[in-house]
C-alpha cells in the first residue's frame, strides 16, 4: 500500500481565482514519481477557523501533507498560527530563524521591518526548514498520522524548500515503492490516429497507458510497477515507438528524472553539427525566433507581410525555394522557409484549418513537409513553429530521406 | 452577508498534477465577481467513497458549490454516481440527455459507443444543463444548505455550461451584492516603485487595493464595496492613476467585464491611424510578432544575430537609427529596433540585467527609450517585445513628447 499525500494551499489569491495553484500541481507531480498515493487537495484563504479544522481533518486522514503559502509577515498570514491551534502546538520565538531573517535584509542592505520578526515564530516541536531564498523558514510537524510540512507559496522559494530540505526527508521517513513512468513525446501526429496505431498492440497485466495532448504535442504515458524488469520494460516501450516512427522525439524515464523538449534537442544537435539556421516565418510569425530565446545556432528569424503566401506557392514552390537559397547566400548553412498552401484567410478562424508547406533546404540537400494547422490562430502559429523545428530535427537526426 | 461558495474538481490528472486546476481559478473568479465569497477549492480523483464524503460536507459547510469533472463516459467518471449516493437521489434515465448525446453522434457521423449511455443517467430530480459543445450534460441538485452545479471538466465545456445555463440561475437563486473591482494595468515600472509613488495617498474607509506582478505589467486592483457612490469611485480611481502618468496603459471595471491588453489596444490605434509597422527584433528575437499572430499592420519583424548589439550602439545610437530608416524605405510607416546597450551576454544568466534602447521612427518624429531587462532569458525577452510595443502605444496616444 502507498503512503497517501494531500496537497494544502492557503492564500485568498488562490481562493479567489487570481492564480491557478500551479504549486500544488508541480508537487503532486513530485509526490506521484516519488511513490506516494496523492489522494485530494486543497485550498482555503485566511480565515483561521477554516485553517485549523481542516489540518485537524488531515491528521486523521492522511499519511502526508505537502503544504503552501501563509508563511508571510502580514497578518493573513496565519499558517503557523492555525497549527499552534489545530494541534496545542504554541509558537515558539526561534532564535536561529529570526537571525536568518535579520540576515536577509542585512545582505540586501535594508532595514527589517518589525512585522518579519513573526516569521521566526514556529509551533512547539516543530522541524524548522531553512530558506536561503527569501524571509520565511518552512517548518514540519507530526500530527495524529500525518507528517506536514509547510513550504512558503512563492513557487521559487517553494521549490528550493522542496528539494533541498523536503524530499530528503520523505525517502526516509516512508516507504516508497514509486511506479516507473515512461514518456514518449510525439509531434506531427493526433491523439486519435496514435491510439488507431496502438490499438493492436496488447497491453501487459500491471502496465497503464495515458495520453496528454497540448499545441503541437503529444505524449504517450506508460505507467510500469515498481520493479517491472527492465527488458520487459524496454520491449514494450519499443514495441509502443515502433508504430510511431520518426515521430517520436524524445523518451522520458523517471527513474533519470531528465524531461526532454523539441528545442533542447535541437540545441545539442546543432551544436555538434556547428550549423546555422535562417527562417522565414511566414506562419509562425517569430513564434519559432522565440522559443530558443538563447540559441547561438539561430543566425536570423523574420516575418514579412505578403511573402510566400497564397497562389505563388502553389505554383510549384518555387517561390519558397528562392527564398530560402536568399537565406542561404546570406551566410546560414540550412535556411527554413514557412508558406500558406490554401485558405491564408482562415488562419484567424478558430473553426478552420489552414495549410502550410515547411521547405527545409540544407548542405546537402532539400525537403517539403505539408500539413495542416487547426484551432485559434495563436495554436497555428505555435505549430507552424513546432512542426518547422521538427522538420529541422529530423534532418539531424537522419530521419529524412 | 455574501452568500459561500465552494469550488469541487474531480479527476486524476488533477489531482495526480498533471494539469493545473485552471477550471477552479476561472470559476472563483467568476464568482466572486458575482459577489459571492469563495472559501475553499477541493480536488479528488476517482475514488467513490472520497467523492460521496466530499459532496456530504459541502452540502452541510457552502451555499453554493460550483464542480467539474467525472461526467464523461468512462468507468472512472463518478460523479453522478456519488451524487446519487451522497444524497440519496438514484440514478435515472433521461431520454432527452440521451437523445442529445445520440444527435452529437450522428452530427459528426459516427456510431455512439454503448458507453455514452452513462451520461444520460442523472440524479433523480435534478435539473438537466443541456451541454451543446460535448456529450455530457451538466445537472444541478439542492442538497442540505447547498445548491450544487455539475459541469464537464473540458475548459470549453464547462464555460459553455457556466455562462449559459448556471450564470442566469445564480442571479435569481442567490441576493448577490457584488464588490466593484477597477484595474489599472501599468508597463514599465516596477511594483515596490508603484508602491511608493501611492504611498502618500489614503485608502478610504472599505476600499480595498492589492497589487498583481507578471512579465511586463503589474496590476494594481482597486475593490470598492457593492454600491460605492460612482463620483467618490471615480474620484480615488484618479487619485491612483494621476501619480502613475502614461505607465497606466488600462482600466478595466467589472461592471463592465471588459478585460484589455496591450496588443488590443494598439490593434484599435493603428487600425484607426492606418499604420504598418516594421520591427527588428534584437532583443525579443520573434517574441513582439508572436504576440501579434493576426496583427494587419505588421509589416515585417525580423531578428538578425549580430546586428544592433553592444559597442556600435553606444556609440551615439547611428546603427539603430539607420537600421530604422532602412525599415521605413521598405514601406513602413513606423520602425521599431531594438539594441542591447551593455552586458548582452548577461541575456541568457538568470541573475543578471540586460540594458536595451528601443528606438521608434515614425512619420513626424524619432523617440528613444532605454529600460533594464532582467529575469530568465525567456522573461527578458517577453520585456523587450512588451516595452516595444508599449513605446508605440505611447506614440500613438500622444503621450511621447
Amino acid at each position: 500500500m502507498k503512503p497517501t499525500l494531500e496537497i494544502f494551499s492557503q492564500g485568498e489569491e488562490i481562493v479567489c481565482g487570481q492564480i491557478a495553484d500551479t504549486n500544488a500541481a508541480w508537487l503532486s507531480q513530485q509526490a506521484v514519481q516519488l511513490g506516494f498515493l496523492v489522494t485530494r487537495h486543497t485550498a482555503v484563504g485566511d480565515k483561521l477557523d477554516d485553517l485549523v479544522g481542516l489540518l485537524k481533518e488531515i491528521a486523521e486522514r492522511a499519511d502526508c501533507c505537502l503544504c503552501t503559502g501563509g508563511l508571510g509577515p502580514t497578518t493573513d498570514d496565519l499558517t503557523a498560527q492555525a497549527v499552534a491551534e489545530a494541534f496545542g502546538l504554541p509558537l515558539v520565538f526561534d532564535t536561529v530563524a529570526f537571525a536568518q531573517i535579520q540576515d536577509f535584509f542585512t545582505r540586501r542592505q535594508r532595514v527589517m521591518p518589525d512585522s518579519n520578526r513573526k516569521q521566526a515564530l514556529l509551533p512547539k516541536g516543530s522541524q524548522r526548514l531553512d530558506n536561503a531564498l527569501g524571509t520565511a523558514p518552512g517548518f514540519s510537524v507530526q500530527a495524529g498520522r500525518c507528517w506536514f510540512a509547510f513550504m512558503p507559496g512563492v513557487p521559487s522559494e517553494m521549490r528550493h524548500l522542496f528539494a533541498e530540505r523536503i524530499l530528503p526527508t520523505l525517502s526516509t521517513r516512508f516507504a516508497l515503492t514509486p511506479d516507473r513512468l515512461i514518456t514518449l513525446k510525439t509531434i506531427g501526429i493526433g491523439e486519435s490516429a496514435i491510439q488507431e496505431l496502438l490499438r493492436p498492440i496488447t497491453l501487459p497485466e500491471g502496465v497503464a497507458i495515458g495520453y496528454r495532448a497540448s499545441v503541437g504535442e503529444v505524449q504517450i504515458k506508460l505507467l510500469f510497477p515498481h520493479n517491472y524488469p527492465e527488458d520487459l520494460l524496454n520491449r514494450f516501450t519499443d514495441a509502443i515507438a515502433a508504430p510511431l516512427g520518426d515521430k517520436v522525439f524524445a523518451v522520458d524515464d523517471s527513474n533519470t528524472g531528465h524531461c526532454s523538449d523539441l528545442v533542447g534537442i535541437i540545441d545539442a544537435l546543432m551544436g555538434q553539427r556547428q550549423l546555422r539556421l535562417a527562417v522565414l516565418e511566414t506562419v509562425s510569425r517569430g513564434c519559432l525566433g522565440s522559443l530558443c530565446p538563447t540559441a547561438d545556432w539561430l543566425l536570423s528569424s523574420a516575418y514579412y507581410q505578403g511573402v510566400a503566401s497564397g497562389d505563388t506557392v502553389c505554383d510549384g514552390n518555387e517561390t519558397v525555394q528562392s527564398l530560402a537559397a536568399d537565406l542561404i547566400a546570406s551566410g546560414a548553412d540550412c535556411a527554413l522557409v514557412q508558406a500558406f498552401t490554401d485558405n491564408k484567410e482562415n488562419f484567424a478562424v478558430r473553426g478552420q484549418s489552414t495549410g502550410i508547406n515547411i521547405y527545409l533546404l540544407t548542405p546537402d540537400a532539400s525537403h517539403l513537409a505539408q500539413y495542416r494547422l487547426s484551432g485559434p490562430s495563436g495554436h497555428k502559429q505555435q505549430q507552424a513553429a513546432l512542426l518547422s523545428l521538427d522538420v529541422l530535427r529530423r534532418y539531424l537526426q537522419g530521419c529524412l530521406a
